[in-house]
């Protein structure tokens, strides 16, 4: 918070100038201040020359200061720091999956996602970073200004400090846009969440060789894209209040109701009160006993001297990484990583109701969570794993759109410091009457506003959701 | 959620003309459509005379169906259902209590505290009700329209339904206000929540012998009482919107800051960005590690025939007491409570800013929070436990605070289903420059608007201080 003197004024409690300053930025799509959009790409392209990455699977007892605890069996750095592979045990009252076991990583300290934002000429630009990630397809992708751990910032591997960071720590001259907590992959993370924050700095900033000034329309042309736009970054842009946005100035009667659907003076199929309330049915309606357990007590997952994995090869294996590099805080080291199993699926269904956007969430539960349910997209699974159970609800409206309906199609990796090409096809498909206005249990339409706002505060959407807003909000 | 037609009509998503109509209620302080407010205390002596309630101490083993476990000396009831009283450990990095152990109650479900409301003669009123609980001083206090945990309301102990629960279970007609889940005393509960509930319905509603339709006036002079509305009714209370007030037509100055406080127009101290930061700072920070441990791993807690205590007394015992009751659902019972040593004190410090009002609020951290922090008043503590160790801050400014600045003063009891009397001394205590603009790292001064705003949403505002919102909306 900013220092205050004996007298104090006061502040606005909101922030009226915001919305209209985002929306410059937003409309900004073509050109920024240090780069047009058409040259992106060659200035990835030299960050990637600029150094050598290299990243090989290596046998677990080839990982630097990783080794497997004799009672627990459990994966665990020798610092006790970073993260563990543990075990977990669920047990609902599903029908259809009453109790199961997971291996899970367990990471519990809060990192930092933040981007750092100034205008110029007016325009507010996002300092955004080459970061190269173990996992990430193309090892090489756009984030946050900062994308830091505790691990990482109080130094334990002994590497230099993060960049930028001060800014994010309460810095003078610094202001805070946006700053909440939200969840990480809470089917293969415990309870690990990030401060997700907006920072905006006045005066002069330094830009390291790593990183560039892009407004926020540039960044949303790069999410339209595949594998570009890492995971935090997607997290974050989507904790962003609304730009002010005209509804009569838009291109074709969909883009209008998109307008309309972030637009808090409109009409929606349910009041903000029967959403909290819908929702705060979901989460008290959940029996859960969670419990981490040792990973020498997950039955069906085996462990090799290369991986642990399921004798049937469902869901995701763990496997071990070496990283030679040049551009990371130390030039080289060894983790774990899951590997999940074929590509994902995440995608909205969307619908105009009465000229307003509704989109179609589900009450979605976790074992990772750390409270039961967030909201997450319509359909979140890998259709690989479903070939012999009965597929989630409406994966068939997803998989057999018509082209004309799908509104946003591409391929996003999930964390990649954690999770190797764990790759997901993100999509909004937009429907009309076959899926009814009142859905099946466990799901809710809602407008993209009322996302935003609840966006605006931790443990109500999951960060597969959180990408699909980004991408929402990607498509105008 | 209301049922929808395949062409629906889109509502507003928030509901404008609420605010002038909780004014009204406010408003009403006098009588109401039932009785006048000075009739209340004969209804309730009438509804006390009408049963016999018998209320006494038994030693553990004449506690019917509750036994203790041998193997962790838990105490649990036969059924498996209602709570369980287990230790709990936690370590902290605080430096003054690193790690501790305690007793706690574990209830693993979501209850409901259901205030119904419906408009007579144009104004709001409310349904409450006269409820026995063993361990209210008095053992009758106002409570709300229904006051239910999963095991009461499936039936557990085989008693009669819970009264005029369809309407909170999306009866036809209704319409949610408010549907939040909110934290219950985290000091002694472990992650015990209750979903925090206003419905209105227009239909006719027929009224049973210990209920009464009173306006939220009437109810917030008797919050001004010592020991008649109890912890539940406080805390839906405390949940309701702000009503719409008029600045101007304040009878003072210190009344005008206090509508100024609720005025979202107004300014503040922070922005709701800086609330928001500061909250989502305070909650990383901590780094905490929470386990429930078998009771007999308990130290310095010793169990006799009669009771559960600390050698030296401090904060409280676990004690059984044998209930017998003619108007609750079932006739007799008995059950163990907790005692707490002493009447506890909480209190907000209040300052004017700028002619706004702002609370100063401390980040508060109880091992049975699901969530690590929430916000709590700026004391809360029981004086006797800090005998011979450091107060905690601000209490002598609360406790020597002059006649004049104390601008509310009542005794309230914590809830008496699970709690023996356990009173404590509610105050607002006004300051001028002898607490500074800047306090304290874990404290902020915010709007009395800001907590409301907080309070849509759970895991912000603990119990006691939500008590406290609803003394300081009792106030004027």
């Amino acid at each position: 918070m900013t220092t205050l003197e004996e007298q104090p004024t006061l502040s606005r409690r909101e922030d009226r100038s915001l919305p209209a300053r985002l929306a410059l930025s937003v409309a900004a799509t073509d050109s920024g201040v240090q780069m047009r959009t058409d040259e992106f790409d060659g200035w990835l392209k030299e960050r990637a020359d600029a150094y050598s990455f290299e990243v090989s699977q290596v046998p677990f007892q080839q990982l630097k200061g990783w080794f497997f605890n004799t009672d627990t069996g459990n994966l665990v750095h020798q610092s006790g720091k970073f993260f563990s592979v543990e075990g977990l045990r669920v047990r609902s009252k599903d029908d259809q999956f009453p109790v199961w076991h997971q291996p899970i990583m367990n990471q519990p300290e809060v990192g930092i996602l933040g981007i750092l934002v100034k205008e110029f000429d007016g325009v507010l630009h996002c300092l955004m970073q080459a970061k190269m990630e173990p996992g990430n397809p193309g090892l090489l992708q756009l984030s946050p200004t900062v994308q830091a751990t505790k691990s990482n910032y109080s130094q334990v591997h002994k590497g230099s400090p993060v960049r930028y960071l001060d800014y994010f720590a309460g810095k003078p001259g610094t202001r805070v846009i946006v700053d909440v907590l939200q969840s990480e992959c809470g089917a293969w993370f415990y309870r690990k969440r990030n401060r997700n924050m907006f920072v905006e700095y006045e005066g002069d900033i330094e830009v390291d060789d790593d990183f560039c000034w892009l407004t926020i329309g540039q960044v949303n042309e790069l999410v339209k894209r595949d594998n570009v736009v890492n995971m935090p970054a997607r997290s974050v842009l989507s904790c962003l209040p609304q730009p002010q946005q005209d509804h009569t100035a838009q291109p074709d009667e969909f883009h209008a109701s998109l307008a309309a659907s972030r637009d808090p003076d409109k009409g929606a199929l349910h009041t903000n009160s029967e959403v909290l309330s819908w929702f705060t049915v979901e989460r008290s309606t959940y029996d859960l006993d969670i419990s981490r357990v040792p990973l020498y007590d997950v039955p069906n997952w085996h462990r090799t001297d290369k991986e642990i994995a399921r004798e049937d090869g469902r869901f995701f294996r763990v496997i071990g990484v070496d990283v030679q590099a040049g551009s990371r805080e130390v030039t080289g080291w060894s983790q774990p990583l899951f590997q999940p199993h074929g590509v994902g699926i995440a995608a909205f269904v969307v619908r105009r109701f009465a000229g307003v956007l509704h989109v179609l969430v589900q009450a979605r539960m976790e074992g990772g969570f750390i409270d039961v349910i967030e909201l997450g997209p319509t359909v979140q699974c890998v259709p690989w794993n479903y070939q012999h159970v009965k597929a989630p609800l409406f994966l068939d409206t997803v998989l057999q759109a018509d082209k004309s309906t799908i509104r946003y199609e591409a391929v996003h990796a999930e964390e990649g410091g954690r999770f190797y090409e764990a790759e997901t096809r993100y999509l909004v498909v937009e429907v009309d009457g076959e899926v009814a206005a009142e859905p099946p249990p466990g799901y809710a339409w809602l407008t993209v506003g009322q996302m935003t706002d609840l966006l605006r505060h931790g443990q109500y959407v999951n960060s597969q959701a959180r990408t699909l807003i980004a991408c929402v909000n990607a498509i105008g």
